[in-house]
């Protein structure tokens, strides 16, 4: 987690890299939580994975334009791009919130 | 494309499943051009894969619970499971449509 997170311009980003970004149960659930809580700590993340693989979930995340991080003192704190990605791809991040399963 | 095509029940289909199927730019172009089209025959696609390879794309759209196909005498008929999946996800599917990359 350390160094400067590298994410993708507005307009850089792209539905396809979005959308495997998402399709993984655990970065999925990442997403939910953020979109529950707002900017999250990683060691915050309620996740049942290491911490080395949650780190390669949160920059799959980040790369593919859904996240961002912020270092804030000694902690990372990860959100959603929410507002960029409503406005690229309009319903999408609602949709996969809804999902019940 | 011969034998009865399997596709899951509608409550069967799986947010996780559907992200992986779209996260493809081939059968994301086969899903745009569905969205156009309605139903559409797999010869009368436009893409730029073989058959087989088509072939394969269309059976992960399927079971994934995105497509379903159905036979009409020589042919088979694709077609999107948009209520399906407007129902589950609502959003979902305009939100990938609106994407302009």
């Amino acid at each position: 987690m350390n160094g400067e997170a590298v994410f993708p311009e507005r307009d850089e980003i792209r539905i396809e890299a979005v959308l495997h970004a998402l399709a993984d149960p655990v970065r999925l659930d990442v997403v939910r939580q953020l979109a529950r809580s707002g900017e999250v700590a990683c060691g915050a993340l309620d996740v049942s994975v290491s911490k080395s693989t949650l780190t390669h979930h949160l920059r799959t995340l980040r790369e593919a334009g859904v996240t961002v991080s912020r270092q804030q003192g000694t902690i990372r704190l990860q959100s959603l791009r929410r507002k960029d990605l409503d406005e690229l791809f309009p319903g999408l991040l609602d949709g996969v919130l809804a999902a019940r399963h």
